[in-house]
Parts: C-alpha cells; structure tokens; sequence
C-alpha cells in the first residue's frame, strides 16, 4: 500500500484530511454529480458524471459509444471526484478567504458490471429513492448501448473544510464583518411535463 | 484549429452542444467551483478549485507549494470543468432518465500571471462581489506563497441540457409521473463568526 498511500496522502492542509471510510460514504451518498478525469492521448479531461455507491464500489454509466466510458471500461487509470460546496469563508484577508467543502477524490481503474441492471438501479436510486419500481426498465437493446463502470473505494482522500476564518496579528485594523456565508442544493418541487 | 476543434467537439449527443461564447461566460460567471484534470506519473486527478474570469481567460490560485499549482505552473495539459446541475429528468423509462445541466469543459496550458493581486481581486470578486475593497490586501510574504494560473478560453466546449424528458413508443402501458426536479444552489444569510 505504499504508493497508493502515498498518491492519496493530503500533502496541503493535512488538518482537513478525514480516514473514515463512513465519511467518505456520506460525501458520495450525499453528491449527484462525479467529475471524472482520465487522459486521452497526452490530454487530461474531466467529465461529469451522475452516479451511485454500492459498499466500498462507485458506480456510474454511459455509452458504449462514449470515448470516455471505452476507454475506462479498458482499464484506463482515472479519478473520480465529489466535491460539496458548504460555504464562503470570509475572513478579515484576502488571504484567508477560502471555502467550506467536503471534497472526496478516488483512483483507480474501473472494472465493466456485468450485472447491468442491479447497478443501474443503484444509480438511479441513489438520485431518485423509489424511481426504479415505477420506469420502465431498459429493454435488452438499451443494455447493449450501455456500460455501467465500477471503481472499488481502495485508494481515495476525503478533505472536509467546516471551520471559521482564521485571523491573523496582521490584520490588526482591518475590521471587516467576518464568517461564513453557507451554502445549499435545493431540490425544488416536482413539474409534471414531458418532450 | 484542425485538431483542437476535434479534441472539444462533442460527440455524444452533439443537439446539446452550444457554441456561443456568452453562453460559456454565463456557465463560468454562475458556478463557483470548477474540477481541473492533470496527470501526474501516469495518474489523471481531478482536483477543485475556486475561480474567476477576466474576459477570455479562467483564473485560479493555489499554494507554491501544491503539486498540482507547480504542474500547471509548468504547462502540463489540464482541463477546468465547470458542470451545474439544474435538475433531474424523470422519464417513462429507466434509459431516458437524466439531468438538467450546463457543463463547460475548457483545455489546454496554464501560464503563470505576474499581475497576481488584480488577478486575485478577480476570483475574489467572482465569488463575494464587494469583499475585496474591505479585507487586508495579500502581503508580499503571502503573494509569494500563491501561484495564479490563466488558462485561456481558447479551445472549449460548453453543452446544455435543459429540457423534458423524451418517452419512446416502447413506453406505452408505462405512466409514471413524468417531469423535472429542479435543482438550485442557494447562498444564506451571513453568519458572522471567526476561529
């Protein structure tokens, strides 16, 4: 484990670095959307992604005719990360001034599921809990355009920043009102309608 | 423009890509956090950051001392992803289920910006519009711990997905409710405060 340690060991602001995988579960649990960075031909993307947990897997899909989602499912060496914004810090310098966030980061390579269905319902349960029994399920010609990825929770980081602004004996004289502004995703109500 | 207008074109469901740059400031002057992919030894990382725009180009800080800051610093390929989620697609089917969303997704190299403390007033003012006239100004000690890096809007892709969801003849005898959970990030009222 000493590389993959290591990879992940949170080398800025190692106070805000949390080890419990419980913590990690309620950051992914609690985000929709994944970014996920891979490289295609010397070129770095990140692409975003809905997604789902199930135990120490993260799930996600796409099209098989996707470049992205051939090359993951070939065993490319990604990251997938889930950042929450929580708030704006505002302190009494420039300096200071930073963000409330939980952001979780996981490397590895993916693996292709097979049992398509179990993982696409995990995903859409985790979006919209009890969906799933209503849809229509995907047919047979619907699976054949899908792969539905798999990145096992092994080598990741979780960096939680919830505090206050720091001062400092510099900023003596400069009084400006400081805290935090919080911030939320709202999910508004449903509206009925269709294409 | 050959290769890099490939390397941005979007494939998977082009109806969704949009092309006007207002709409690619409009993406970028609403979110707040953007997800920049590297490589590093082989791995891709997707890592947060705060940020701001000036004109046509995206700029963002960090720590000297942050590896991720001193290989951009060094004009290793990245790619800066802002995605906004605006809501959840709820179809007839499981297949047709999706989101509302504004991703802009921006590649190519970093240059180090020397005129740091305008660029920091930009992402400042990006973020908490009005702060920068009250806080204590970086010191010359804390500009020479941050890198600010540019990345130009040069070779970008934005895509939109903002409608209804689409049912298919292969839904019919299927009629769950159909419809749009909106989502918002909302900012609350300041809670004054300091460590």
């Amino acid at each position: 484990m000493g590389a993959p340690v290591e990879r992940t060991r949170i080398r800025r602001l190692p106070d805000k670095a949390v080890r419990e995988r419980e913590a990690l579960h309620g950051v992914l649990d609690a985000g929709m959307v994944a970014h996920v960075a891979f490289v295609d031909d010397d070129q770095p993307y990140a692409i975003p992604v809905a997604y789902g947990r199930d135990g120490d897997t993260v799930l996600f899909h796409g099209s098989t005719g996707s470049r992205l989602f051939r090359l993951l499912a070939g065993g490319a060496p990604c990251c997938l990360s889930v950042t929450l914004l929580d708030g704006l810090i505002l302190a009494r310098s420039a300096f200071e001034a930073s963000m409330r966030y939980r952001s979780a980061m996981v490397l590895g390579r993916c693996t292709v599921i097979e049992d398509q269905v179990a993982a696409l319902r995990t995903i859409s349960e985790h979006l919209v809990p009890g969906r799933w029994d209503v849809v229509r399920p995907p047919s047979r010609k619907e699976l054949a355009a899908t792969l539905v990825l798999a990145l096992p929770l092994d080598e990741w980081s979780l960096k939680v920043s919830d505090g206050w602004p720091e001062t400092s004996p510099e900023d003596e004289g400069w009084s400006p009102p400081t805290g935090v502004i919080p911030i939320r995703t709202v999910l508004d109500d449903f509206v009925e309608g269709e294409a």
